[in-house]
């Protein structure tokens, strides 16, 4: 491990200055094995000297119970901060919070605090391909440059991916799945002959206690294997699954397990031999289960060839529809992953039911750190507050999201531009999911706070930047699909307005906008039913026009413009009302930008301020089409007379 | 030259059957050089035997005046077809139509007849690539295939192009031009170091009276030069385009010249230095002038980065402003080409006013063979009815589009389809185009008769022949874009219905649809006076309301839903009507198909029916996304109580 820098690439939220305060203790490493090498490579790195009489003392309790696999202990007393783990790895998750803490964790005493993770994996899914897709670009819904582990189809020098998981164990992530859900051809080997290539992936990441993961086709048996079938109930299948999953882990003993699309989009599945998706998931689990293996399977499957004509379809349904009967019936190592929207990581959209139909299932919330739906990296818009909200909802009872899910999962953001993340700012929506992975209980304006400290440091304007990044994804939502309706977006790649673009085509993703309402009438009383999978409150809640949310009355109810909102506008005013306000909101996050000026380096600075610019050009555009598109329709003017063209 | 058919291609309107009438004959051929070893080649392939006491003579003059390069007369006495030329090109041109006629030319006593091509220059231009483009495949917008040019980079065997010379020749096609006009990194060398490519092309056709002609990028001398500017008026560019063009006539004498698209959809241009088109065109047209040879420049010039916000800006006017004040300014061998309406080979346009607005230029008038905007060869849709009205319109006074334009130039359908054109039927458009670039007063419909007796015989069901095609482009128009109005097609592909889908783009082709009414107000009143382009009486017909032809109404007025057309029905009626009877034509066309079963190959059968599924599948998604869009915006019930969703 080098002290050296990455060249050409920034340090994120681990730069040296982050380890001031430990830089020149005296550090004692109590513990065996890699992970425990690895604390005392960090504190060495830091500037720190190894001493047995020291002022920070890493120290395995010898115990399991209490801290588990990964969690930790602090305390301060007698001028010595004391971390102390059932296990390797959560000394290292002690490090970190260290180096969070800063001087805090040296200054006077500390009572006990314990620091166990609420979820047992958090997992970022790469959606990489090994080579440039001719519709899709490398990194498929990628807005940061190339894949960081292949280029051209080749494997890339693995610097910047030892580098890479250094950051994601600072969060808390302990898995990442390194390949595209849609597995293409050559990406299909990368289970069989290109096994080492994952192996060398795993090698940079276990030093971090990070698991590899890995996205495979269904129809594997079939394009590997030359069987005549993918049967999951195939005999011949299932043992084929099982030799190529033996050699797997022999390659990678502690290999995470596989991440599976199935019957979606156009990926093959379980359906096309007439089985369940429980066979399917079960199939791949079984295979695992010796070798302590999970399958990620999941849940994103809908009819993506609908008759727009077709009424009685809806996709926000089909993943409960699917998968609610089959509750029970997957192996305690498959889990089903669930997007935390029935439709497809809008910027805003109701909790999925599914979430809390699957008691006998174990289920991961799927979240979207990458921007497909919310500006693309190109759009500031900070979404700590958004997963808070998710993962807070009181879904069942009083059981909220992150008391339901086991795991949190989220597709990266990361590719190999050199801030990572393509959007400098954007780095606060890693930094955040995998704090609130971690602790879903974290203030994510608190987080942010934390970001910000450890990777613009102290120093800078952080008024401006809270400035510019609170409210960013309610500032984002108030310019671009209005009250939860969604999907109003450019077909295809999802940048920018077009409010007619997914109208009339099979993808399920409509809003009946006609000259007298707006929005899906999805109640049991007179629409798709989609309420009623619900658990009560929310059944009754969502079904009723009175009591559902101003932000997803689109979403479940189409009314007239006319309709008066909670917050007392109409639909129509409020629509007019969001996109100028949301506009005006942007060009004020433009101007704050500016007092950073000076405050962070040249290229960061030049960096955001172009983004901005964009999101000052786009908003525009989204106020000017979203508006023009419904004062064309509806005939009413706005009530301010502002320009709407 | 083989006698063989090419192996799994189509023969189109030359299958052995079309020589028939030739076959056995005693033919004579006096003339000397590589046109008449054709039509001795082509005699012998047809089964004749070439000798001094025949039934069929081919004759050169030795004049030059009457019959001019290419034309020929043709008579018939005392048992002996007697063909007379000038030139040897017009021997093979009456070759040709003693095919056409067939026994009709053997019977009886002719009267002298003359055929003079009414346009001295009838070319199709190939939007080929070398390989395949990502997004826009090999042949931009080609519905057939792949090139018969290049595969994969490299040049193919090009026994398929001298197939198709053939097959162009017998239409009366004498210029070809072989490479895309958006000219791309690999494609520009095709003028330098890759000329020998275009050489083994230009060998290919020069049996058939063919040129070849290039499209090549404006930045060529930057691109491929290496100088510093592409200037047209810097003594260095010009230096380097009169040297590379005479390396182009050492490897191709009779090379017929360049095709340019300058400053146009992000192709670079004379703009980018500050000097008009004349200076752009006149520098390629002096270049090439020693040779003989000639700039195609075309006049597809506009601004695609247009603010859908700004009225003022009008797509339709473009050409015009840009090329209208240049008129007198091009050298004699630059030719303007002009698209046959004021925006982009939409199904219905009204004629584009450059064309007559040029009298002191050159004018080449383009159409569009290949598809792109009136069904991409997955529609049956004949466009010789929609040529013949472009090139009969009266543009100016009592001078038609046909006597303004100095030569015919169209995109070509073609690829490496066994059927040529994807769509068999799709052969049509071809042979038609090349028929009427010939002579413009030729009957569409007898043209067809043409075809369909060459390329599937006499004893085929010419009733249900007719039924489907006569009509096809007019059925085409009712299920699409209604009253001219244009463009409500799916961003980029262009196929499919997407009536917003343009609305709010910087393309600049809009129909601001609204609760009230829909169109463009093009008038000089109230409009963008995109009307006063028009010499009279067009600039005042176009200009009123009432004077305006319903089939335009849309392209030059905004008009409420209520307004009533010169047919009796209002706007929005119309609408509903055309769309539901258009998508029942069309069920018609596909009924009418069956009858053919038996009498037709059966693989050709099944292509068109194939295809006219798919036609009746798209006709019913354009009805119903034209209806519902109409009817969620006017609110008006259709009068006929029809299902619209």
């Amino acid at each position: 491990m080098s002290t050296d820098e990455l060249a050409g690439v920034h340090p994120a939220w681990l730069p040296p200055r982050a380890f001031r305060a430990i830089a020149a203790r005296r550090v004692a490493v109590h513990g065996t094995g890699p992970l425990a090498d690895t604390v005392r490579e960090e504190a060495v790195r830091a500037g720190a000297t190894l001493a047995e009489d020291a002022e920070l003392v890493f120290k395995l309790t010898g115990d399991r119970a209490p801290l588990g696999d990964e969690g930790f202990a602090i305390s301060r007393a007698g001028g010595v901060t004391l971390v102390l783990a059932d296990a390797p790895a959560g000394l290292l998750h002690g490090f970190f919070h260290v180096v969070r803490l800063g001087e805090a964790a040296f200054t006077g005493e500390r009572p006990v605090e314990r620091h166990v993770p609420a979820m047992r994996r958090r997992m970022l899914d790469h959606w990489d391909n090994l080579d440039v897709h001719p519709v899709m670009g490398q990194v498929e819904r990628g807005y940061s440059g190339g894949s960081i582990f292949w280029e051209a189809g080749a494997q890339r020098d693995l610097a910047r991916v030892r580098a890479y998981a250094r950051l994601l164990a600072a969060t808390g992530i302990n898995a990442v799945a390194i390949n595209n859900v849609n597995v293409h051809r050559a990406e299909a080997h990368l289970l069989t002959d290109r096994v080492g290539e994952v192996a060398a992936v795993a090698a940079a990441f276990r030093p971090y206690g990070i698991r590899v993961h890995l996205s495979v086709s269904f129809a594997s048996p079939v394009v590997l294997g030359g069987l005549p079938t993918a049967d999951p109930l195939d005999p011949a299948v299932r043992a084929w699954w099982a030799e190529t999953t033996w050699r797997v882990y022999e390659a990678i003993p502690d290999f995470g397990g596989y991440v599976v699309k199935a019957d979606s989009e156009g990926q093959p599945g379980p359906f096309g031999y007439g089985r369940s998706h429980a066979d399917g998931a079960n199939l791949l689990a079984e295979a695992l289960e010796p070798f302590g293996g999970v399958v990620h399977w999941r849940a994103f499957v809908y009819n993506h060839r609908q008759d727009w004509r077709d009424r009685s379809t809806d996709r926000a349904r089909a993943a409960y529809d699917h998968f609610a009967p089959l509750d029970g019936q997957f192996r305690d190592n498959a889990i089903l992953q669930v997007k935390y929207g029935p439709i497809d990581f809008q910027t805003r959209e109701p909790i999925s039911p599914v979430i809390a139909a699957m008691p006998a299932t174990n289920v991961a919330v799927e979240l979207q750190v990458t921007q497909e739906y919310t500006g693309q990296q190109r759009h500031a818009c900070y979404l700590g507050p958004m997963w808070s909200e998710v993962l807070r909802f009181p879904l069942a009872g009083h059981v909220t999201v992150a008391g339901l899910a086991e795991e949190l999962v989220a597709v990266s953001n990361v590719g190999d531009d050199p801030y990572w993340t393509g959007h400098p700012l954007a780095q606060a929506n890693l930094y955040a999911f995998g704090r609130l992975a971690w602790e879903p209980s974290l203030d994510p304006l608190s987080i942010l706070d934390e970001w910000v400290d450890l990777t613009l440091g102290p120093d800078v304007d952080r008024e401006a930047l809270h400035g510019i990044l609170d409210d960013s994804w309610r500032t984002y939502e108030s310019y671009t699909a209005p009250l939860g309706v969604g999907f109003m977006v450019r077909p295809g790649h999802h940048y920018g307005p077009d409010v007619d673009g997914y109208e009339y085509t099979p993808w399920g993703t409509y809003h009946f906008a006609d000259r007298d309402g707006v929005g899906v009438d999805r109640t049991r009383a007179t629409g798709t039913g989609f309420t009623g999978q619900y658990p009560k409150p929310w059944s009754d809640v969502y079904e009723s026009v009175e009591r559902c949310p101003d932000e997803l009355l689109l979403f479940f109810h189409h009314v007239p413009y006319g309709h008066v909102l909670h917050n007392g506008a109409t639909v129509i005013q409020h629509i007019y009302d969001t996109h100028f306000a949301g506009a005006e909101r942007v060009e004020e996050m433009r101007r704050l930008w500016d007092r950073l000026d000076g405050q962070v380096d040249p290229a960061l600075f030049e960096r955001v301020r172009e983004r901005l610019d964009e999101q000052v050009r786009s908003a525009a555009e989204w106020r000017d089409q979203i508006n023009t598109y419904f004062h064309r329709k509806s005939g009413v003017p706005d009530a301010k007379g502002r320009r709407i063209y």
